[in-house]
């Protein structure tokens, strides 16, 4: 066990701040990540703040992590000291189900691990990236291609995945219109990828508000949905829709929007049910779905993807100091498009 | 105009009976068929009962029309005297949006005309298949092959192409797992189909009391929904659901049913919205969609596929004057599997 610095919850209802974690010695197929970057995502408030109900703290958040390799363990060939590497939102899976042999390990039929608030292979709770550094299995370290910087890299391993999974999986390419709803952390990086995808991208947002920001990231069209015209001008128009809200809408407009065969695709789940009209899937044969993360695999091919089409996400680098302030201006919308905790701020 | 004999509907409060209808002088690319069976499907008694609220009365329901062709205008080339022809729920559409030129006439975008309950060419409203003759533009006049008697092949043009488009579309063959939800009158032909297209097919069926018919028609199983057991000892099973049943229905247990990718299909709609509890979607990338009948060439598709597996509905052949007492055997699910109107009865 390695004792090291970290920055987490010990209750619902505290504020995070710094602790001390203890991370696993390494395996013989383990790498032993320096955490440079972490991304701050939605999820990483809920759980500390225990809104799902299954946390047991201290909760050390984090799960779009950015470092260097520092020791690899006597078995591992995929990885070197010194390569930057990434960790998303899974650190392990059986690798055996029907799902893990498809390399979708997110829907592994024995249940994936988190990077933080699942039990790990040692069975003590994981902990996230707020923190100097991880142990994770080698199968699920992501190699983070030179030419994207490492901060701006960390966002991709789970806003970057979540919504090129969906693009990808639903056909997104020349000659699709793809729609996205919501410009934030995943919506920003939804359009960029559309984009270099090379759909024709329309940003659906409540407001015109960051119109200027959505045409600089790669939309075609940017239409505000508190307008009722939006619905009327634009229905039967898309291919894909890919709503990033995790709040609750009016499903059955956006499906109104779709075109033959279309699919709105959820990759954020509201906690309420929505209230589908049945009618609205089979006209045109539209289906409503849902998105979840991607497999380690795709994940790969995604860095591979931005590192070629030079995308990364747009970040505001903040220390760690700085992440309960963070967690206040994501909630309420403040971030262009994703904070970034420097963990070097940690060493301090 | 050739006046005809038909049954119908002269208001949504009376019994149907015998009336006489106006047929459309042939036009150049028309064809005149002499209607020798038509099925009762359960759309014939919404609208003969102004259920769906835009009835014109009088209504001659009816859109499952096997016949002969009786006479063909002057620039028809698909059809021949003495051929045996249906009709479905469609009798033309603009032939000119992008969904027509696709063949897929049922998402017009300007709207199909219905068999009956529209306004036909000649501006008047269309009128169905309980009836002696109809005039149907030739594009829209399917080609019954030998090998299927006209009286079980009615059915097909309704019940048959709605449940063998979503089997198509979502890819029932060889390897892959298939639930129907019901066994009706689209249930049984969605257990023909998917048997025959090679698929394993699974029977939902409230209760127990068809699995003997089940079986026969091709089920390789067969599991109450009255049951909870069946939920949890099927979970994650399924590649598609084609569900039958227009009541509404708990989504998101159907949802759990489905293996990775895999896709509930509602070939009906509730009045009714469905409350789908997005995470059932996310988990496992599943997919809620709908789809409508089908497109003229995949019927004709589909009726080709039915002969050369020796496919026909499961029928009770009835005189006109049982319509209204068929239509209320319908309504308490008693009928095994489609009541077929044998209109020589109309000639009396």
């Amino acid at each position: 066990m390695t004792t090291i610095n970290a920055y987490g919850a010990t209750a619902a209802t505290k504020p995070l701040g710094p602790m001390t974690i203890e991370r696993r010695e390494l395996g013989p197929r383990d790498v032993l990540i320096e955490i440079k970057f972490c991304g701050i995502c939605h999820s990483d408030i809920h759980s500390a703040r225990n809104e799902w109900g299954s946390a047991a703290y201290p909760v050390v958040p984090g799960h779009e992590i950015a470092g260097i390799v520092a020791r690899v363990g006597s078995e591992v060939t995929r990885h070197a000291v010194g390569d930057r590497v990434g960790v998303g939102c899974l650190v392990d899976s059986c690798g055996d189900c029907a799902n893990c042999r498809k390399g979708e390990e997110q829907h592994c039929l024995k249940g994936f691990t988190g990077t933080y608030g699942s039990v790990g292979q040692d069975g003590n709770p994981t902990q996230g990236g707020y923190s100097t550094h991880i142990v994770v299995r080698e199968n699920f370290v992501l190699k983070i291609p030179e030419g994207i910087a490492l901060d701006a890299a960390a966002p991709l391993l789970c806003a970057g995945i979540t919504t090129y999974a969906p693009l990808r999986h639903w056909g997104a390419g020349p000659g699709k219109k793809v729609a996205v709803v919501g410009l934030g952390g995943l919506g920003h990086m939804a359009v960029k990828l559309a984009h270099a995808m090379g759909a024709e991208v329309t940003v659906l947002s409540q407001s015109l508000s960051k119109k200027e920001d959505g045409l600089r990231l790669g939309a075609d069209h940017y239409h505000a949905t508190k307008d009722p015209e939006t619905f009327k001008k634009l229905a039967g128009t898309f291919d894909l829709i890919v709503n990033t809200v995790s709040a609750k809408i009016d499903v059955n407009a956006y499906l109104s929007l779709l075109a033959l065969d279309g699919v709105l695709v959820n990759v954020g789940a509201p906690p309420e049910p929505l209230a589908v009209n049945v009618f609205s899937l089979i006209m045109t044969r539209r289906s409503f779905a849902g998105s979840l993360i991607g497999g380690i695999r795709q994940t790969q091919e995604m860095l591979d993807f931005c590192a070629k089409h030079h995308l990364g996400s747009d970040i505001e680098v903040i220390p760690a100091s700085k992440i309960n302030e963070a967690y206040e201006r994501v909630l309420a919308s403040d971030v262009r498009y994703r904070f970034v905790v420097d963990t070097a701020t940690l060493k301090e």
